[in-house]
């Protein structure tokens, strides 16, 4: 019964793009639209999507909607698209925050239906041509099903993300939220933040070592991408950062006091944390 | 009559065991010690070094000595080792601070002879495990030559560090230390502060997509090495943090305000640097 034969996704980037490989590798039937008709006719010539139209036209032909596009779109989009759903069985969508998607679902009388996900697989690149075979395999799968949502549903939602190899995690959207603010939003502004200061210092990316690398990678992310979700989940956001503030002023502090067993001390503890990786 | 034929490495971590492999490789005689027993005979048995004595007895064959250790423990071995250094025609270093041992070698009578290098190729791992052939090939190599310092010498030093691969980047100890703070120290920090912060909220590595893994690998840098750097650059580092504080309070102050332009704005600089990437 629950079988999931055809699935529309809305946004065909890095996330949307790679779940619709992985889908089409698997013989789903996989239906794809993106207001980008670079994107779009991408998908559709590497035979992975048939095309839906502009207002997803076709989607009533889908068992499952995935909605991969910014979380600032996402509540628009559903709310054009809802007139569309009554025989798709599953919405789900691949966010970086929870609350807002949810709450817009359950306001469009969509709750029952409505699943909201996060695969934990983004990295600094987006885009149809970012996107891969196998992107999502071993990835966490942030599973967040409101009380509104239907057993049906979260059946559906569960086989659809596990069929792409991610490992499912079930939490509330708040707790959600909350938890990606330190996970993802914060290494993402500790990133940018590093390579601003490095910009106003006139030091290019290609002067730093591999290590300096590594930490400024997250910097060449989406800005756009990143407002809305750093707009989305500001409360958590700006506790996080703050909590980095007081860590990098406790270094300044160890290192200010020359005393050298302040600073291993200070540095002991994140070099345990890092040796403790799975 | 530049030629080097036989270099003394004394530290066989990451960058000493990995510049006696490259000059190995090359034909170069090396000759190796360090305290660590384990290390030293790994590299014997593997055919890379020759073993001087714990003492550095047989640094008299040398053309060339080469300081691969803590940037703490460099200016004691160089004086311990004096005494043996009559023959040898360069003293170089690999440490990731200039000024101390640039002045160390001075007050030992031994400044015609050393010219201060620094290898940019280090990365979290250390030790003789860790190092490998080819670490050097494209690195920017700052050579920090002070006006006592011998035309041979440099000569040397040059030759020496180009046999490896690296870019030479000439420049003197003081303006080193200044710009490695933030190309350098300041991403050692960074990375560790946000493992702190994480390891305080009881996230674990594993909890990380590509991303945040990327941010925190440093973290897992060797605690004692960067004790001693970050001491021994104390004055620059704290400066680097304190930007870097003042970037996070303007990111947070962004997202806290509540306008998206805002926020794409504070983005947008870090975003187009990044893209800049050689």
């Amino acid at each position: 019964m629950t079988a999931i034969r055809t699935v529309a996704v809305a946004g065909l980037g890095l996330i949307g793009g790679s779940l619709a490989r992985d889908l089409a590798a698997r013989g789903v039937r996989v239906l794809g639209c993106d207001p980008d008709a670079g994107a779009l006719d991408a998908a559709v010539a590497e035979g992975v999507v048939s095309a839906l139209g502009p207002g997803l036209e076709g989607v009533e032909d889908a068992d499952a909607l995935v909605l991969a596009v910014h979380v600032h779109a996402a509540p628009a989009l559903l709310q054009a698209v809802a007139p569309r759903l009554d025989g798709v069985r599953l919405i789900t969508d691949a966010g970086s925050t929870k609350a807002g998607i949810v709450a817009a679902a359950a306001r469009l009388g969509l709750g029952a239906k409505f699943v909201g996900a996060h695969p934990l697989a983004g990295d600094h690149r987006s885009g149809w041509p970012a996107s891969r075979l196998g992107l999502f395999a071993g990835a966490a799968l942030y599973l967040t099903p409101s009380p509104e949502s239907g057993a049906e549903a979260v059946a559906l939602a569960r086989e659809l993300w596990t069929l792409v190899g991610t490992r499912t995690v079930e939490m509330d959207a708040e707790e959600h939220d909350r938890l990606l603010a330190w996970i993802s939003h914060l290494p993402q502004v500790v990133s940018s933040a590093l390579a601003a200061v490095l910009a106003g210092r006139g030091i290019t990316r290609g002067d730093l070592g591999r290590g300096g690398r590594d930490v400024t990678r997250l910097a060449g992310s989406s800005p756009g991408m990143w407002r809305d979700i750093l707009a989305a989940n500001a409360a958590a956001v700006t506790d996080a950062i703050a909590e980095m503030e007081r860590q990098l002023a406790a270094a300044r502090a160890a290192i200010d006091s020359g005393d050298a067993d302040a600073i291993q001390a200070w540095l002991a503890e994140p070099n345990q944390w890092a040796a403790r990786e799975p």
